[in-house]
């Protein structure tokens, strides 16, 4: 039965997550992955770059819908609920793609490769919501700030996401801004 | 005049920032450095693994003595106060170096691989500094979240005292909590 380009870039991800499971990322080839798919290796090139291309496909899109999302944020919002607002509109990127999340975490955490790739990839999100932020005229290091707060409660939103299935995305959203809250009120009573 | 080991190295510390300013990282050898330091190579190698190592040389120290401060401060303190209590030890070991921390600054500013290496040293110190709330009972996703916060903050109070000479590292540090505090507060009212 054939199969649109949506379902083949599918296809191909399953087969990617279920080789490197199997095998080990390193281990694994493009042409395997084709094989696995019942697609030709030509036709994988059409939907990545290469294998490690699988798992970071969302990265550019997810970025861009940040920076728009950012950019039109009511203006009286303050620079930590802009970011949430933004996240919040990340919700059905992250949903649909529930059944990808989990494997594709396992891959990166045992890949020293694609650990420094994940990295690169958290810095670079970092470096554009301060440059979102910085366009709607907060502070430059306090857009940095911000940004790297944001992105942790982010990432741990997705974590605790990924090891919770009673609760959306969302809900672990307000409970990591929730959190960051929490830490950041405590420092003053001690120190 | 003979120069004792410390001094050795602060003079090749200064010589590799005059040369990596005037020529760029790139540009510049360990062969020139020493030269201009005075000494031969072989004594630039007995201070150093290599050139990148110059800029990157109280990584290790740092790392230890942060990681013995959150062991040792007082057991009813929470997650931020701890690390502001290890952050504000560090003082010393950065007024000391104050000098270096500029120019260093600056040319990692404009050297991408060097850039890459500071996102690997901040990756480091997020780790260790996790891994040392974790020993104290924290739990492992709120550890991490509260070293990521707390690097944000450690690292925003730096970039402001190197902006403003007036105050010291532990004025900025406090402040930066600070700013965490109200950053973090505001996302309740308006989503």
């Amino acid at each position: 039965m054939p199969k649109n380009s949506a379902e083949v870039h599918r296809s191909l991800q399953q087969a990617a997550l279920e080789l490197f499971r199997e095998r080990g990322y390193d281990q694994t080839t493009a042409a395997e992955i084709a094989a696995r798919a019942g697609v030709t290796e030509r036709t994988f090139f059409r939907h990545f770059a290469d294998k490690r291309d699988i798992l970071f496909d969302r990265e550019a899109s997810v970025q861009a819908a940040l920076t728009e999302a950012i950019a039109s944020a009511p203006a009286d919002l303050a620079p930590m609920q802009v970011l949430l607002l933004a996240f919040h509109g990340m919700e059905a990127i992250y949903e649909d793609n529930r059944s990808f999340s989990e494997p594709r975490q396992a891959i990166i955490a045992v890949t020293p490769a694609l650990r420094e790739r994940e990295l690169t990839k958290i810095a670079s999100m970092i470096a554009v919501l301060a440059s979102a932020l910085e366009q709607r005229g907060v502070d430059a290091k306090l857009s940095t700030l911000a940004a790297q707060v944001g992105t942790a409660a982010f990432n741990y939103a997705l974590m605790e996401w990924l090891d919770d299935t009673s609760s959306g995305l969302g809900a672990h959203l307000d409970r990591a801004f929730n959190q960051l809250f929490l830490l950041s009120s405590t420092y003053e009573s001690g120190v």
